[in-house]
């Protein structure tokens, strides 16, 4: 395991660099790959990003000017914010034995890379890195910057979510003092949504059912409510915390029908006095305490009445 | 006008304080005056707060300790994040002509009081009230710090509307360090909705209107509606935001039917590059570039088909 000032020693004294990111790219992922290629060209490194635009959100296609030219040979790879070799998307999948150097910050990270610079205190990928260009060159540009910034406020929401820490924000307020455009990269990331994404939550607001005295909210997604809103995955990202969002609900459950005709993926999400693990392992699936999930091969309805049963023992006093 | 330094002087070499807030209060105003009354107590002041719970939300009820006994007599009134003597609470207005000192970050301040403390540099209130408190006793308690985190977060959405700066971010992230317990106020601030909330969005994301190839979204919100989602104020606050956060969209209107029959409330979010204000003002309106409104004596089918044929001068190509 590498500190923050060994990795960045590591970096300042190799080159030729090609970074990856994890696959379903977020902007934390996005963001540090950008981040820290611009921060080594700034060193004088070459530095490029395997970026792949059919799977990269367009709200995240700011990294595009680092894509690696054909028939570049890097001499070491990099990859950020990827806790085990299958997350790594198709076009990576070659380099999966041979990454050099992980920067990541989850706790999960299976140590697949020959040098890993982790820690878990973090909320995104994004501190780390901060930290990192910092250590190698005592500054930062406002690009590095404002990538930065779309890495550290992805992974938190915009600072809503419970793992953003007082050093979350001291990153924050430092890269927007390092000239990030926190308004633009807010309005995008936060502050828009898609028609899609509208019709979505209008028709799964309307939709939600509650019980145990309002304890359970349950929302369902159908195949036949994606077709008719148009919406593809991005439109329905995160979109399994909006249950848990109601006053008064300690279990948020997202039932969604997949594409084939009995396939359901069920989402938990619970205050800390539920245990969400406990419940989707009861059905065969499991996850953290207050976010879990499992997939059943029935439909909708079935789904919806087993689970009310299995409920019950939870919610005993409802 | 008083400086920082003056202002913590001015409170530091007097005692007996009443703190008041503006009417509707917000997290800004009530956090702003539960972090003065600590502090100035832990200073060895008396300091209480008009605290008013009939028009105080449910979730802004932590300042119940400060209020004022009955038979207090104060020395010295002073009022948080007010702009002029007609925001004061029907409870208060004994006192508009009687302020010592107003603490603001209002640029129309119409400064009413003896002395104000008045910066419109910074997103909130409670940052400016963290100087203070700073300057008068070089720290800050976990109590004071927590109310702080409430004022400055409510005023920013936490942290992502426009107003956000860097000093925001640094004040928030000394907040956390000093004590104040964020997840908790974000969970309840911001990751919150009410049951009548999720209802009314429900029907108004499910109601929108798209015009001028989707530039310009119309939501509607009728006296049926509220009435049928069970909604009150609370429960539609900041709902106008909702229409002009779709993806394409450079105008968000939201039409809300008034209690009499012929009278609604129109609200005009833009992006920069169309004028709210002008177009609200050929309604005898007004406001902000980016945020105006008005109210007209007609129907809204009325209102809709006058607002549209007006827009078609703001948006020519469409």
């Amino acid at each position: 395991m590498l500190t923050i000032a060994e990795t960045a020693a590591w970096l300042g004294a190799r080159d030729n660099y090609l970074i990856l990111t994890h696959r379903r790219p977020d902007g934390d992922t996005v963001g540090c790959a950008g981040a820290l290629a611009q921060g080594l060209r700034e060193y004088g490194k070459i530095a490029y990003i395997q970026y792949n635009p059919e799977i990269t959100p367009r709200y995240l296609r700011f990294v595009e000017g680092y894509q690696a030219p054909a028939g570049y040979t890097p001499e070491h790879i990099v990859i950020v914010d990827t806790a085990s070799g299958d997350l790594f998307p198709k076009s990576s999948e070659e380099y999966t034995d041979s990454v050099s150097l992980c920067i990541d910050h989850h706790p999960s990270n299976t140590l697949y890379a020959k040098y890993t610079c982790l820690d878990g205190a973090y909320s995104s990928c994004g501190e780390i890195i901060y930290e990192i260009l910092i250590a190698l060159s005592g500054g930062i540009s406002d690009k590095s910057a404002g990538q930065l910034y779309a890495a550290v406020s992805t992974d938190t929401g915009c600072f809503v979510f419970a793992n953003t820490t007082s050093n979350t924000l001291r990153v924050a307020s430092l890269l927007i003092n390092a000239g990030a455009p926190h308004r633009e990269i807010n309005k995008l990331l936060f502050r828009t949504k898609t028609r899609n994404r509208i019709k979505i939550e209008g028709a799964l607001y309307s939709g939600l059912e509650f019980y145990f005295d309002g304890a359970v909210a349950i929302s369902t997604i159908t195949k036949e409510m994606m077709e008719s809103a148009g919406a593809n995955e991005d439109d329905v990202d995160e979109i399994a915390a909006i249950p848990g969002s109601v006053e008064g609900v300690n279990a948020g459950i997202t039932i969604r029908e997949m594409t084939s005709p009995n396939d359901c993926k069920v989402s938990v999400r619970t205050s800390p006095t539920v245990d969400a693990h406990a419940i989707c392992k009861l059905f065969g699936g499991g996850g953290h305490a207050m976010a879990a999930g499992f997939t059943l091969n029935k439909s909708v309805p079935e789904v919806k009445e087993e689970l009310i049963e299995t409920l019950r023992d939870f919610f005993p006093n409802a």
